[in-house]
């Protein structure tokens, strides 16, 4: 396994579409940001199934790391996974 | 050093306080993500400058990783980075 979080910039009409597919893997953290523990086989087809989806101008990064163990994670403010608005 | 990604989602007419804050310490990687190599003195003040800048309904997150060498970063599409539009 390795932990991932995943950042998208792209038109607001189209989030939504980045969206449903990432949340298929991981678990919606905030506006845009989604993270978790994955396969390398489900790795893979997070990079193309983002790859595919973006169109010029958008962007995408993947963050990775070993562990989860290996991420201190703060959050300041509201805890957007904390409330049900994104499960 | 500690290597840091800092994502923060905000009211959009406010979001221009946090970056303006961040970029002292950090390099500003996609539209409300910022990453760098800081010092833990450094990361105390991103800490607290961070909870004094948000209102309420507004969150910030903070990852945190004991090296960059422990991140694999992947861009897709764009590399705001690359791009002067963020230098």
């Amino acid at each position: 396994m390795v932990y991932v979080i995943v950042v998208y910039d792209m038109e607001a009409d189209r989030t939504h579409k980045m969206l449903k597919f990432l949340r298929r893997y991981l678990t919606h953290a905030q506006n845009s940001v989604l993270e978790g523990d994955v396969t390398e086989g489900d790795l893979e087809k997070i990079r193309s199934g983002v790859d595919d989806l973006l169109n010029p101008g958008e962007s995408t990064i993947i963050y990775c790391v070993s562990s989860e163990k290996m991420v201190e994670r703060s959050v300041f403010g509201e805890d957007p996974t904390a409330d049900d608005q994104f499960l």
